[in-house]
Formats: C-alpha cells, structure tokens, sequence
C-alpha cells in the first residue's frame, strides 16, 4: 500500500513518538526499519516501501524543512531566479546515509520473496512545495514561478532532479529491489508544461539512473495525467506506472497497461468506508485490471483514519 | 470567460459594496443584471453568463448559505439519510425570480448578436457543498457519504437535479440562450461513481429540460473527466463541453471535439502571468482546438487578482 507504515497503525504511532518529530523518524536507520517492517509483519504485503519523505530531496540541498504535528510540511519558499541561483548545486550525500542504512537493515529482516522499494519525489511535485513553502491546493505557486521564469524554473528542476539520480542509485545499492517516483501533482499541467516539468525532468532521472545501474526496475507516478500516460510512458522507460482511482479502464488497458505494469487503483475512501462498499470497490479493480499485470495497491497514500480490520478485510478478499 | 463578472473589476467591487454581501448581489436583479453587462461593455465579449452561483439551489432547498468575505461559501453540514429525508422535496419558486428578472434585464440591455449563458451547478459538485458544509481539497466528505449512504445520497442528487430542471427551464424562458451545467469536482471521482453521481444526475437535468424545451442548446463542463470524457457524451447529449486547461490535445480532438464543440481552455494562471507566457499559452490554444469547432475561453474561473490589461491582451490576440 502506498505510505503503508503509518499513523493508521498503533505501533507507528508509538515509534513515532518516541523518535520525536517526523525528520527524526525518517534519518534514525533504526527506528525508520522498524517502521517500514511493521506492516509487513502485521498484513504481510508482498512488497515494502522505504519509510522516508520525498521533501528529503530539499533538505540535501540546503532548505530548510520542519514537519509541524497536525500541520503539513514547511519550508523556506524559493521564489526567484536568484535563489535558485544560489541553491546548493548537488546534495549532500551525508544527508542520504540514514536512509541507505535503513534500506540495508530492512532488506536483511525481510524474507526474499518481499520486494523492497525505494523512491524520490519527481521534481516537479518536489519543487511545488520548494517554491510554495507548503501544499497548496492547485500548486499556483509554483505554476506561476514557471510561467514568469521559466529558465529559472528549468534550472529548479534539473538540480533537483541530479540529486534525485544520486539519491535513487545510493537506495538500489543499499538494497532496494525496485524505485518508485511520485508527481503527485502531475495532474494540474497543461499538455505543454506536462511535456516540460513532468516528462522532461522525470525521463532526466530514469536515464540517470539507468546509466549506473541498467537494469533498474522504476515505477511511474505521474498522479491524475490521464489521457497524456501513453506519452509519458512513450518518453519515460517505466516498468510500470501507478493510477490513482479516477483511472478510466479501458483507456488505461487498451494504451497504458498492454506497454507497463498497472499499480494501483483503490480509493483510500473506499478502505476507510469499509463493508460493501470496500468489497466492491476491491472487486472492480480486480475486474478493470486483472487480467493484466497489476501490482493491487491503493489509488493513494492510506489515510490515517482507516481501520485496520478494513485493511485486513481488503487483503483477503484480494487474495481470494 | 468563466466567472467573468468578478473582483478583477474595479466596476464590479463597488457594485459588490453597495449590495452588502453576495447572496444580495445574487438576489438584486437590477444590480445582478448591472455587473453581468460591465465585462460586456468594457471588452466586448460575444457573449455573456449570467451574474449567480451555483449554491442557489441548495438555498431555495431550504438550506442556510453564508458567503462570508474572504472565506468560501458556507452551509450547515447535510451528512445523514434523515437529513436527506427532511430535505425539501421542491424547490421554493420565488427564489429564483431575482434571477429570471436579472436574465431578462441583460438580454434587454444586449446586442442581439450576443450570447446569454445562464447556468447551474451539476447535482454532484453542489452536493459535495451540501454534505461537507463549505468547500473541500478533495471532496471527502461527500465521496465517503456516497460509500456509506448510496441510496441517500441518489435520492439527494436527484431532489437536486429536479430543482436544476425547472431553475434552467426558468432561465431560459427568462432570456438565457444557452445554459452551462458545472461539475466542477466530476475529476475525483471513480469510474463507477462517475457514472452514478457525475453522468445520471445530469443527464436527468438534460432530458428534463429538453422536454419542456426541446432545441436547448446545453453545455457540459465535468471538470477533470479526461478519459471519462467519451463516455459522458455519448449518455449526456450536451450540444458543447468546457475542458480546463490540462486537456490533451490529441485525445479530446479525436474522441471529443469531433462530436460536440469544445470551449475552453486557457490556464487562468497564465493570464495572471501576461506577457509572453500568455501569448504562447493562447497560441497554444488556438493551434491545438482551432481547426475544429472551439469557444475560446478560460479553463475555469478568473482570478480577481488578473490584470485588465492582460484581459485586453488575450482578447486581441484571439481575434487577431
């Protein structure tokens, strides 16, 4: 499930407690395996994915970045030509040593058949929340940054992007079996600004990464892209590509899952609604997309506020 | 332009301040019909819509409505079946009476060649308001009493599609010449849903009013339906679709514009930007969706901090 470990879990919670503040979680190698192994201890999910934040990427080049409880992520905006300007020009890898370390401890605790993942933010959702200083509902911030500089803006997305090559090479090393890139907001671009700031930087990374490590195994997260996936998946050499619940099905079989892998697609509500509901909501995703290949897995990240016997009810009924 | 009367114009603010508040502006037929006709008057514009919102039904439901100054509208939280039950079956006709004479005073004051658009929410996006009480980043509330509640929640969409026949029957008689149905939150939903909660209610609201008023010209606007977007017309026989400003080319030529006419779709954030950006950005319009039957307008609404002059800017290059 996409943000598996999570405050949805009594034993996360606990953990998170302990490690006082989100960041700490994410750089303590300790306590961040832990809280990656929990749920597959607990639901015994085919695959694992690195407990971590894509606002990582930031914080390796110099921004400053608080996780706030109750409230979402803040950071310093970086609104003009010269600031990214003087942003740093690559990460600092030290920053990434925690999150290597974690990967390595979670790959020896878990059994080889369970598939590790790690990922990075694709820059262009990274870079919404460098130049916002926080979500925002429709990314207008970052939106307007690229239509009044867009040499800026390119510049932007191309650091990030460099030290996201880095950072994705240093998780395959340190042990994970496959990467998956997130552009959450991929879905508010325009076609020409889709080819630009989702395509252009998100292919800059899969070729980076491939030119380490060839074989690398990556999943796409252009999230809400909808009719233009067949030419992102024409431009960026994906194994597969998440869809969130919104996916239109014979579209997504006939031009997207005939190419890729298909990930995803439940509602997050879905789960947290529970009973019939959940179970025919399970059953169409199963119904639009099993006869291909499809890695089952949520349309988004699961809520805090779902049951876990909601969780449970899922997985049984997925694994029939 | 979509919300074309609004803040971005020094003539609608004063109007707007002598009204006391927005419910009153909405209900004044004469100031109502006076900021429909100031963008007219001062760009020319080939046609007009009419100066209302969309939670005027909820309203003559019996439903509180507030619309505070600078906060989104807000109503009390219809969120339960027995809430639903109490819910007024019809619509009080004396609400909208403001809004017929507010119509038949701008078509009066129009150029005949000159277009009068009047227009309602679409069942779905004026329920998410109606359960969660104001506006939602991803409409949650309405999306989960939809899981829970479904037969609920039919009977509200269908109590609110029923009031949206005889308000558009009552608009155009009143003067409109074409309606705009809004559905601006279709995009979140899932294929199911989406023909259940976006597709059946206003295709009710279409074939209701077609039977009373055979040749209405009707245009749909399920924001966000991408791939959807075949199948809403092939069940909703809407003479036009508005699609925002994600659109891809390609696909709505092919699948879409080649059977109704398309309006859209320049990013509102590009015409905040100006300049250049805004030049490409409607160039780009124009070369994607002119060869083809295209109403050129905004991909959603305005943005009371535009420039006028970027307006003026847009205009000239469109009609070059």
């Amino acid at each position: 499930m996409m943000r598996q470990a999570g405050r949805y879990l009594p034993e996360y919670r606990e953990v998170r407690a302990k490690a006082g503040g989100f960041l700490n979680l994410c750089f303590n190698p300790e306590l961040a395996a832990e809280v990656t192994l929990q749920p597959i201890r607990r639901f015994g999910f085919d695959a694992a994915i690195i407990f971590s934040d894509i606002l990582v990427i930031p914080h390796a080049l110099g921004r400053s970045v608080r996780f706030e409880v109750g409230e979402g992520p803040q950071l310093d905006p970086l609104n003009t030509p010269a600031m990214v300007d003087a942003l740093a020009r690559e990460a600092k890898p030290e920053t990434f040593t925690p999150v290597y370390e974690a990967l390595t401890r979670v790959k020896a605790a878990l059994d080889p058949s369970v598939a590790l993942i790690g990922f990075c933010g694709a820059p262009w959702t990274v870079a919404t929340y460098m130049v916002a200083g926080h979500g925002t509902p429709d990314q207008a911030p970052a939106r307007m940054f690229a239509y009044r500089e867009p040499e800026a803006f390119v510049r932007l997305l191309e650091t990030i992007a460099d030290a996201s090559i880095g950072y994705l090479v240093g998780q395959l090393r340190a042990g994970a079996d496959a990467l998956q890139i997130f552009d959450t907001w991929a879905g508010v671009l325009p076609p020409h600004e889709f080819e630009r700031w989702c395509i252009a930087p998100t292919r800059r990374i899969v070729e980076g990464v491939r030119k380490q490590v060839p074989d690398a195994k990556i999943i796409g997260f252009p999230r809400g892209a909808g009719p233009q996936l067949p030419n992102f998946i024409d431009k960026v050499a994906v194994d597969a590509v998440s869809v969130d619940w919104t996916a239109e099905p014979s579209f997504m079989r006939e031009r997207v899952q005939n190419r890729v892998a298909l990930q995803g697609n439940l509602d997050p509500l879905a789960l947290i609604a529970g009973g019939d509901a959940l179970d025919r909501a399970v059953d169409r995703v199963l119904e639009n997309f099993g006869q291909g290949r499809l890695i089952f897995n949520l349309g988004h990240g699961i809520q805090p506020e779902t049951p876990i016997a909601h969780v449970e009810r899922m997985i049984k009924r997925v694994r029939g």
